[in-house]
């Protein structure tokens, strides 16, 4: 692949961001990655792994000079962050995010950002239950999708420039608007990790069935809660009370439906439970044909 | 290993069954492994793919001369099967099941089987989201539990030699009172099942989400849930309507503490979300050490 940006910066040193380090490195697709942590132990690590041609002291310091500045740190420090670099960032640079809302990072940075400098917040559709400077892997993000949510008066050419740069590390890209997005990922993602939060957490009040049984016997369809429950709690404090609106309407519905699930059990109702579960399924058929997961039959178990 | 049994008999084709098959012919732990399903489908399948020594016509057949009978029927389908077969066993024979509840199961067959016959009701917690003939393989056992639930009386060499079996087809075994195994499995696994069935429902009733839309960024949490939703209908059904009391006592904490969460979320309390948060992270790792899954950190994602 060819190079895409001379200098690119990441500001914030976890999963997403050593991630990208390592496919942008991989590829070849920018002259030189940069980044800054705010805690000096995760800038250390970073070193010590050789996570970044160089590691700044300072946000302002990393920006510096580069083509690409990447906002990786929890949605609620976005704005401290965007007001740190502003002064610091070079003319006709290109900010992007990879938060998991849209609406409230863009309220919080595009107000700092100076003119003849380009915002186009991104958000990658990948992850792990894992976090931190030694998480990243440079395939976390092939086949997956990085959606690009272009605010008002976001440069084409710059918007374009970013979109090469989420298809060279292997990402499929989609252009959102900022609700839309906030409103899609409520369903897809935002909803269903607090319930999965919600599910381990019943799990482990429950003082008659002891941790050790809940463990052992998580394979039962429980474990797959536990992985999406273990995700950084930093990060999604920050997803829920920033995108507060569409999780809890998603959340009401949730409880409505839930509800009459509840209540066709009680009755003995068992041609509504049949139905429900025979449409569900077909959708998981939809998720395999569009490559988002696969149905090898030994799927998600340990290999001895 | 060496031979456990001289001849088993499956009732029911499904993933159970077919696992159990091949698992138990690779090992050599039985000279004979015989099947009936109530479907000529199916049973035309079993005997294309090579699936049990001999498929019979009826069930009360298959049982014939049999030292183990595996009823892997549909939990509702059970009462029926037993009085089928009842006069067809062999004295000394024994009689367990596979069934995800164990109190329902338990009233619904023992009353029917002749004295001599020594019943010691089990339960597998392995499985995927496939069913019929074609979806089993000889691994689905492995390192998984198998927990025994005896009843009163069960003789206790049938029971220790039910045991061998499951041990010998590579899985982890404990033995469990039914009520608590009720109990234990409505957390683990049938509220998450009801839990994500309803999610799936939710985003599939969302008019405003397109479906290519859910389907496509699902890779975000929600495509967990397809996995566990897309399981068995019938079999499902059956679960619920005979774990009403368990499963609906477990619903209604899960109730409770969402809205508990919900309110976090209204009121901006970022305190309690990250608390909550944390503490569900750490039952991930103890899922971890209990060898229930892996922490690779490309689980669950697709290999191109």
């Amino acid at each position: 692949m060819s190079r895409i940006y001379d200098r690119v910066a990441l500001i914030g040193l976890g999963l997403i961001a050593s991630s990208l380090y390592w496919a942008i490195k991989r590829d070849g697709l920018a002259g030189e990655v940069v980044g800054y942590a705010r805690s000096s132990e995760t800038r250390e690590t970073a070193r010590e792994i050789g996570l970044c041609d160089t590691v700044y002291q300072s946000a302002a310091e990393a920006v510096e000079g580069a083509d690409l500045v990447v906002l990786c740190v929890p949605v609620g420090a976005m704005e401290s962050v965007a007001r740190e670099i502003a002064p610091a960032l070079k003319q006709g640079a290109t900010v992007t995010d990879v938060g998991s809302v849209k609406r409230a990072v863009i309220d919080a940075v595009a107000p700092h950002l100076p003119s003849g400098v380009h915002f186009v917040p991104s958000h990658p559709l990948a992850g792990t239950e894992h976090s931190g400077p030694r998480s990243g892997f440079a395939e976390l993000f092939e086949k997956r999708w990085f959606l690009i949510v272009p605010v008002q008066g976001s440069d084409a050419a710059a918007v374009d420039k970013i979109e090469a740069l989420w298809q060279g590390i292997g990402s499929n890209t989609a252009r959102m608007d900022p609700d839309h997005h906030d409103l899609v990922l409520a369903v897809t993602s935002h909803a269903p990790h607090l319930i999965a939060y919600t599910m381990v957490g019943v799990a482990d009040d429950l003082g008659r069935v002891t941790d050790s049984e809940v463990i052992n016997y998580s394979a039962a369809g429980f474990r797959d809660f536990t992985r999406i429950a273990a995700s950084d709690p930093t990060m999604w404090r920050d997803v829920f009370l920033n995108n507060k609106d569409a999780t809890l309407e998603i959340l009401g519905r949730f409880t409505e439906e839930l509800f009459a699930l509840q209540r066709a059990i009680r009755t003995g109702d068992g041609e509504m439970l049949h139905d429900y579960f025979t449409r569900t399924r077909a959708i998981r058929r939809g998720i395999i044909e569009a490559g988002q997961d696969t149905d090898a039959p030994d799927f998600g178990r340990v290999k001895s």
